[in-house]
């Protein structure tokens, strides 16, 4: 008999409104039924911030916690050395930096930690693709002009461009980096740009039609639109400073849907403001829910635009929510039953090792 | 000696910020003193409406007259009448039917219309795939929410899909439909459709992996989004009326970037807010500028977004003005030469008839 706990956002009306909204504290994520029939316990909350947390309560006596991305239940090293009996820390989707992985290597003889691999990696190319397009396109201050009952195409056509003929650079090509650059190979970009450890296969080089660049810093110096698709982890924390900001070119656009840490907010309000950056965008915060003040809700260039900022959502469409949902599943599924049959994909840290090269090359 | 009256949008300081903004009153498609060297006169104008307007005074002498879609003078039959001289009347940009051509066919023994073919067709189907995004990702609400200081995923996921897996389809697939087909490709989905009244070739249709539907109903009844791309002529004005679009499946999203009088406002807004469509966007109205009461600009769905709607600004991008502005240069120049070698697809009327077939199948 196993203790589950379960961190996600509340839905609210919302919920009971959308029953595919699955990655909510009132559908939970479909699994309430079939594990207790099969006798276990499970606890869900969107409670996770603060020493009182019902999160923090909970985790004691935990053997599985499972959280997203989007509602991040952060398991710090203190949380861990609490979680006496935790055996498995599932991410039901995709982005395990929530965990310390290295603390989780050393948590009860090395705890697993596995996400489930692929289930919104296209959705979040395609909000990459989105958002690219709104901001080349300066399309929020359109939007806002006409709800507010104005009309003057000067305004918003003044920092309007095409895509095509621009070029365009990926930091990491991995699954979702990949994705992105397959879907905008048709918009005739200038070129096709990306920075990895590992390079593409030939093939999907060539399909594509792109090309590795050996530094991070040239390949910023050739973009006009920079997407940002690596993990968060010791190496990529903090990566976009005002002096990395500054090798982009001037008047580029930076896209974030990776996790917010990996760029220094203040740094990105002071490019926006200066006009640097004509536009960033994206839906990843740090921390998460980003409060009130945090200064890339509101941040805009000298213009008056090139904000495309949303909460953390392009991965939990209700598309994403039930891959998701179905992927958790599978891996509880895998545990309870003996079978430890994971997906060797999805394993993140096992057996007290990194299972994965994607959280950074290290020692 | 020709006088040219050109009819564009003003600019204010927006054209004085950004010299590219060709396309404004100040800015004059940069062709002010290419023509005054020559000896010839130009009058420029943005008061186009009312029978007083500046446009009206002064196209009793004029020659040629140069507008755009985006703030279009509307060459009515009467005001063809008043235009004694005009031999030429050039769209900076594409889409002619703010002229009335049947009366422009017997103005002055029939006069030619010409646009820059080919000039913002990219642009435009850049901003299709957009507005498809945004609409399907429910981009507008979750960044609102974000500008107002709130967070709440469940609020915009609810209404967040994938287009991964999604039936697609455009009415007419000519230079704009099949471009956004073809950046359609990449994004996996379930289908994509055309309906028009000539097939792609074999081998675009292969490339692209489109189906033509023979029958518009039918085209609607499977598609989860609807992308109109078709000129505006006596068929096509009204066509997406409430019948139409309750032939549309329940949920789905009609994208406009061809011409507001396509639909019919009031019905296009009454199934956004009974849910029949979960969204409308695009940058086209009627008239132009759209009155601040538009229900278009407000019109939202049962869960309060649905809405992406822009100023007449997808054709209008610093890339595409300076394609029209050229081209239009290139008809000038062709005509006040004597040569008259207009590029052929370019010429919607000429010699009293009809050069093109997309402007409906006439007897």
């Amino acid at each position: 008999m196993v203790k589950v706990l379960l961190v996600l956002y509340d839905g609210g009306q919302h919920a009971k409104d959308v029953p595919e909204l699955l990655g909510t504290t009132e559908n939970e994520l479909g699994i309430r039924k079939w594990l207790e029939d099969q006798g276990h316990t499970l606890v869900t909350t969107s409670d996770k911030e603060g020493e009182n947390s019902k999160f923090d309560q909970e985790l004691v006596d935990a053997e599985i916690i499972i959280t997203t991305p989007f509602h991040p239940g952060y398991l710090t090293a203190e949380r861990l050395a609490k979680a006496k009996n935790l055996k498995l820390a599932i991410t039901a989707g995709i982005g395990s930096d929530h965990v310390d992985l290295n603390a989780a290597n050393k948590t009860n003889g090395g705890i697993t930690v596995a996400e489930v691999t692929g289930s919104n990696v296209v959705s979040v190319a395609e909000h990459v693709v989105m958002t690219i397009l709104v901001l080349i396109r300066n399309f929020v201050p359109a939007h806002e002009q006409i709800e507010r009952g104005d009309w003057d195409v000067a305004a918003v056509a003044k920092q309007e461009y095409d895509l095509e003929g621009k070029v365009v650079g990926t930091v990491a090509v991995g699954r979702i980096g990949e994705r992105v650059l397959r879907r905008l190979k048709a918009f005739d970009c200038a070129e096709l740009l990306y920075y990895d450890y590992q390079p593409l296969s030939k093939k999907a080089q060539d399909e594509i039609g792109c090309r590795r660049v050996e530094s991070l810093e040239k390949m910023l110096e050739e973009c006009d639109v920079v997407t940002i698709n690596c993990p968060l982890h010791e190496k990529t924390k903090g990566l976009f400073n005002y002096d990395l900001i500054k090798k982009m070119k001037p008047g580029s656009y930076l896209i974030n849907t990776a996790r917010g840490a990996i760029v220094v907010k203040e740094d990105v309000e002071r490019a926006l403001k200066e006009g640097h950056l004509a536009g960033y965008g994206g839906d990843v915060w740090f921390p998460q829910p980003a409060p009130r003040d945090h200064p890339l809700r509101t941040a805009k260039n000298p213009f008056g635009g090139g904000n495309a900022m949303v909460p953390h959502m392009s991965g939990t469409s209700l598309d994403a929510q039930q891959r998701y949902a179905d992927g958790t599943k599978a891996i509880l599924d895998s545990y309870l039953s003996g079978r430890h049959d994971y997906r060797p994909e999805d394993l993140i840290v096992h057996q007290g090792d990194y299972a994965t090269k994607a959280y950074g090359q290290r020692k």
